[in-house]
């Protein structure tokens, strides 16, 4: 059945990525369950961003009337995989009052004296909140273990941390969005390439990321370790073919909506005698 | 000189509320400097939000070069005036990555046990950001002096205190906006019957909302005293004509596009060779 929002299904299923996943399967530059073009999705996608503001807003609502819900999108990505377009172009949609982002760093030497979840518990989005992590704890397995900064114990162990946390988390109302988005090596150094061929993004270019690109197979390798580890039931893992930008936008903003859907939301009722307030004011 | 985005004379000027500054003289519902009508300013708030959202840019890139400047806006406004919708509307067209938003509700146990600019000092912007702050400090000299919830002593105390804080802010390199939203009594009585009759907008409707209403002249008079104390050249205020919408949302978008600019602004350079990573680059 083709839907009115160009998903002929749910992405939430087809981009799923259980436990025995492996990203050589996806092709980067495909669009699972989207039957249009790159118009088609640009118009979609501007559809759609009213429907995700309205079902936030009905979130933000609830919680002043002791709703403690909120909704977490985890976004990891080799550098260029398009997290900066997701914030802006399908984030950027939703009244900034109903979210809080938060991008993790290189870890600050007081963040180093704590265990690896100590900053990204201070981060959870409050009640309300589409919270938004621009890389998060899956650096500390992924480029972690791709450098050997841990050993296979404490990789162990942080898995284990990240599944209880992440536990906890939607135990307590956090519905959470885990993505990866994917895109394949020549894709990024074409992106690469155009940074490096316009002085307006020579900014955003460090020549760290050719250090990490050349660690390819091992980061695939540590995301497929992570997947397998760390996408459960409560939590499960979507892997975004990424090539197309205007593919994982949509995709994103869709797995979002659906999230968001989950929570069957409405507008909260006030809790006021409607006759008694209409008379107050007449009279003020 | 009519100006491609509409306004004939800067807002910035226009609006400037200065230390003799008084509010009866502001008719509510005009539109100054702004010579068109509703539709060309929904068309001029269009146009203009990609040129605040390349400017936050720019400060956001300068940030990760060892830039250390910010700017910040100063958001206070009787209720219904617009505030959400300067928010949505003005800074949601701005990449969320590059805004840090704080709503101060009435303070917590914990807040209560420090000084009121304790919990303001943690939420200034960080470097690189627009931060907004939705009422803010003020809240301290206006809803306190109103109820006499601070003798004059300590209201005397806290515009001192507010001066310095500003002052430290400004020299530290962030921009302050300082934005009163100005509504008639009339149109909030509007406003508040318009909530009362949709369902959908009960949830933003409370009681204290009429109590406050009670208050008019005593805020006004609030808000002139605290124009005359803290409108100073660092951190001048600004009054926004707000019972057009349209208007006041034009005329912050204008006010923050004016303090953008005002720190001439561009695109770093990159620190890296561009030959040698261009080498490197082909070789991965």
């Amino acid at each position: 059945m083709a839907s009115k929002h160009g998903f002929k299904k749910s992405p939430s299923g087809l981009l799923l990525a259980g436990s025995d996943f492996q990203l050589k399967q996806v092709d980067t530059a495909s669009a699972p369950g989207f039957s249009g073009k790159k118009r088609d999705a640009e118009q979609v996608l501007s559809d759609r961003a009213g429907r995700l503001a309205v079902l936030q807003e009905q979130l933000f609502a609830e919680s002043k009337f002791g709703g403690e819900r909120a909704v977490l999108l985890v976004l990891q990505a080799m550098d260029t995989a398009g997290k900066g377009g997701i914030v802006s172009h399908v984030v950027g949609s939703v009244d900034p009052q109903g979210v809080q982002l938060h991008a993790f760093k290189a870890p600050t030497e007081e963040e180093k004296q704590h265990d690896f979840l100590w900053r990204i518990e201070k981060e959870v989005p409050r009640h309300g909140m589409l919270g938004v992590f621009d890389r998060s704890h899956y650096e500390d397995v992924l480029i972690h273990r791709v450098h050997g900064w841990a050993d296979e114990t404490e990789l162990e162990r942080r898995y284990q941390a990240i599944n209880d946390f992440e536990s906890s988390l939607v135990e307590a109302g956090t519905k959470i969005v885990k993505v990866m988005l994917h895109i394949s090596p020549e894709t990024q150094k074409e992106r690469l390439s155009a940074r490096l061929g316009d002085p307006i993004k020579h900014w955003k270019y460090s020549p760290g990321d050719l250090t990490e690109r050349a660690f390819w197979p091992q980061y695939m390798e540590a995301y497929e370790l992570a997947f397998q580890k760390t996408s459960t039931e409560k939590a499960p893992w979507h892997v975004i073919p990424a090539d197309k930008k205007w593919y994982a936008r949509l995709a994103v903003q869709e797995l979002l909506v659906d999230a968001f859907e989950s929570l069957d939301l409405g507008w909260p009722k006030g809790d006021f005698d409607l006759a008694e307030e209409r008379k107050r004011l007449a009279a003020s």
